[in-house]
């Protein structure tokens, strides 16, 4: 019975969540603009009751007497995957409690007013604007950190949050390799131009792009596909999952890919729902660089594939009512795998996305480590930026201020893009080895089920009952490597 | 202080509430199929959630303390209308608090139950399978009643619910008379048949149909309209009202007066944020048949005049890509306003609704008092659709068994349609007198902007600052009277 408590109580949590989500969907996607302050009020209501409920007495002692139960019965079903459930959530809470109450608000102010300073100086151009708001942050993650706690470095302790376990150490052996192998792609690339000769209207867009979800496997009695500023995809129920797009008239190809990337996210999401434990803590996604990997799996590794489009480029020229001569299949391949050096990550291609990344991890290090100062960035991020990609920086709106993250002070988290294009590569080249026929019926049929069929079961169905390094082993043969990723994209153009 | 601590709790209340209306509203027109299960559960929590607030000892002990506040400092600004918030919040809670808890779950489990109960018998035509479960629910309504107390009789307990202070002797004085002068009406009618001669793409009435809302001064920053299978109209915060609509393809005008019907419902709800004591107990729709008076005094007295349709049907033709000749304006305004007997109240004119409405007053009161049994119900109805419009009933799904309302134990909803339309007439002839170049302006600019203004002043302002009686004395200069609806009704044909 107790650990039916426990469960039932995380019942209450998960509706509350999926409602939480509901109101933040709605705020991007359909609610009116006048909307927006009482929704804000609305959103903070929900995100107070969750913290309260998740972070109270009557939830801990709910937890203590499973805990209790489980320990004093060892007859009872699923022993090990029920305490293991009951271990994740300690674990969080061992965590939160690390940080006193105090700092919990003077954070989530000073983040808060950082935001709109932020912006103000990336719409001026001007680090100064930002460069002292920053330095607050820093100090505040670097007793984040010491809050927490750490073995080797402070970084570590941020990291952790994001992406368990990983530590700035590992990361650096993956990304030194990486560095090392993109940066002559890098080079020698030779970028294509855009091989839309005219814009195509929006409407035409759609129909393609609205079928890719359910071609997928993300069926419309579970999902819903709209448009939003920022592209994003939630969660609202076991079978209720949202994805969001934007369209372009001069490129159909940013709303493709972005819609692959999303139904990525989603199917994974729609996996950790079918598991027979959810909702529970187990159920839930293991780090974000594997959510990361969920979605970039299917946007690069299977949406840029020749074979992808070898089924689906006359199904677009149809949609797109072009005729073939007026978008060469080979001019469409060559665009779709094309390198570019960019100053702006979001913009980036496959290959040069990662180095992006890299920057971005080498800096944060230092940083938190007190190796380098706030007002040495703009300088740092230009010279690597020269060093990786030859190019100069001529203000800080395309350097150092381009990212949201750090004045979220959410330092840590950018490395788990990088890790979700290194799992990707790596998971996807172990379903290939396992099913050797699978490009021929995705040129031909555009079938993938296999490879959802292959994820459920190697990752989404894992949920958190292992470690990522645990899911990479039993589901590649090896601990995560760079390798793969680099093999993806040497014939990259 | 303590006044303080009440808004502020009831601040939070309305955000739950508001987020209710948001899972509602989703899933009527956006949630995709499959997540029907979990949003029941999401709901369910909310709804839990809100009743525990709203009836539990916090918000009792903060009710109690700032009336002790209240009463302790006369110096207090707006003394006279913060302690009408109180009262109104506790009569609510010493109302709730007559019904045993055992009774309410009883209520709640039984009506769920009757729900399928009644969708069965009504598919089936068989008023026997839903005979017995109907006798349960007037036994629980009768219960409800002696719970609640009466002076005269048990209805006035129920009918308080919905419409506070109106009586079976105020509503029967009013019915008889409205009946008395709406019989000759419908027994002369003539009714005029559709004039489309052909069906107007859905695509073409939309474009008509979605500038309705703004042109009534419901503008697009507020509000937005979507499709559902049931239209309804719901506020989702201040600023935030949505409406539904549906469409068919060979009557464009239901959708129209359907749009405008829930247009009138939202203008209310704006009206009542716009209070400066939003969001209060004040500042809360009046009584349903005040809200209904919003929504027919749009649809039936602006909706179905000439003047109206003086302005919009060329505007109108065009949208639908229509010709004069193939629509004349005479037969379109005769179908308006056209008047036929029909066997079902949702799809009659507005003369003709109101003998549905009263038919079922007469039942409810007698059903309620025991003067009658459910078993004889059916003879019963069918005598009175005989007696009131010469039909006959020949079987039970066009009978008694057409509406929800019962089956939900709803005894006392049903004439506040009734009331709405005799409020919406008498409001809209004071209005005219005040204003009489309006139907000049309504039919050469649509302009329709003077008529909201002085529905905000005399009814959406008010809130529930005065009781019905007196929000139509002080609006109209009487008391509630059928005369103006069978006024507004005589020239119709």
């Amino acid at each position: 019975m107790s650990f039916a408590n426990f469960r039932s109580f995380y019942n209450r949590l998960q509706n509350f969540r999926d409602t939480h989500s509901l109101l933040q969907w709605d705020s991007e996607v359909m609610m009116p603009s006048s909307g927006r302050l009482a929704r804000s009020h609305q959103i903070a209501e929900m995100t107070k009751l969750i913290h309260e409920l998740s972070t109270g007495e009557e939830f801990k002692s709910i937890i203590n007497l499973a805990l209790n139960d489980l320990e004093t019965n060892s007859d009872i079903e699923n022993l090990a995957s029920k305490k293991k459930e009951l271990e994740i959530i300690q674990e969080t809470l061992v965590k939160q409690s690390k940080l006193p109450t105090e700092f919990v608000q003077e954070l989530s102010q000073k983040t808060n007013l950082a935001q709109s300073k932020w912006e103000e100086a990336k719409k001026q151009k001007d680090f100064s604007l930002f460069s002292s708001t920053l330095e607050e942050l820093v100090q505040l993650a670097i007793r984040q950190a010491e809050y927490y706690g750490y073995e080797k470095e402070r970084y570590d302790s941020l990291i952790d949050d994001y992406e368990k376990s990983a530590t700035a150490d590992f990361l650096s052996r993956l990304f030194d390799d990486l560095k090392k192998d993109l940066i002559p792609i890098v080079a020698n690339a030779k970028a294509y131009s855009n091989p839309f000769l005219k814009k195509i209207p929006i409407d035409l867009q759609k129909s393609f792009c609205e079928s890719i979800p359910s071609q997928l496997g993300l069926t419309e009695d579970l999902s819903r596909l709209d448009i939003s500023s920022h592209p994003f995809s939630t969660s609202l129920g076991p079978k209720d999952k949202r994805i969001t797009t934007r369209y372009d008239e001069s490129d159909p190809l940013s709303s493709i890919f972005g819609v692959m990337h999303e139904t990525g996210h989603s199917l994974y999401e729609v996996g950790l729902s079918e598991m027979e434990e959810a909702p529970s803590p187990i159920a839930e996604f293991l780090s974000l660089g594997i959510h990361e990997s969920q979605s970039r799996l299917w946007e690069n590794q299977v949406g840029r594939s020749s074979e992808f489009w070898m089924y689906h480029y006359p199904i677009a020229l149809h949609a797109w009512n072009l005729k073939e001569s007026e978008l060469p299949f080979d001019a469409f391949i060559n665009y779709i795998r094309s390198v570019e050096k960019t100053k702006i990550r979001v913009e980036a291609d496959p290959v040069t996305y990662n180095l992006h990344i890299i920057l971005r991890f080498e800096i944060e290090r230092d940083l938190i480590a007190q190796k380098i100062k706030v007002s040495e960035l703009p300088e740092i991020w230009n010279a690597k930026m020269k060093e990786s990609f030859g190019l100069t920086i001529d203000n800080p709106a395309e350097g150092v201020l381009q990212d949201v993250h750090w004045s979220m002070a959410a330092f840590g988290y950018f490395p788990t893009y990088a890790l979700g294009n290194i799992y990707s590569a790596q998971l996807y080249s172990a379903f290939l080895k396992e099913n050797p026929t699978f490009p021929k019926t995705l040129s031909t049929k555009g079938d993938t089920s296999s490879l959802l069929q292959w994820l459920k079961k190697n990752v989404h169905h894992i949920g958190k009952m292992y470690s990522v390094n645990e899911l990479m082993v039993k589901a590649t043969g090896e601990l995560p490597t760079s390798k793969y990723l680099v093999e993806s994209l040497t014939n990259f153009r």
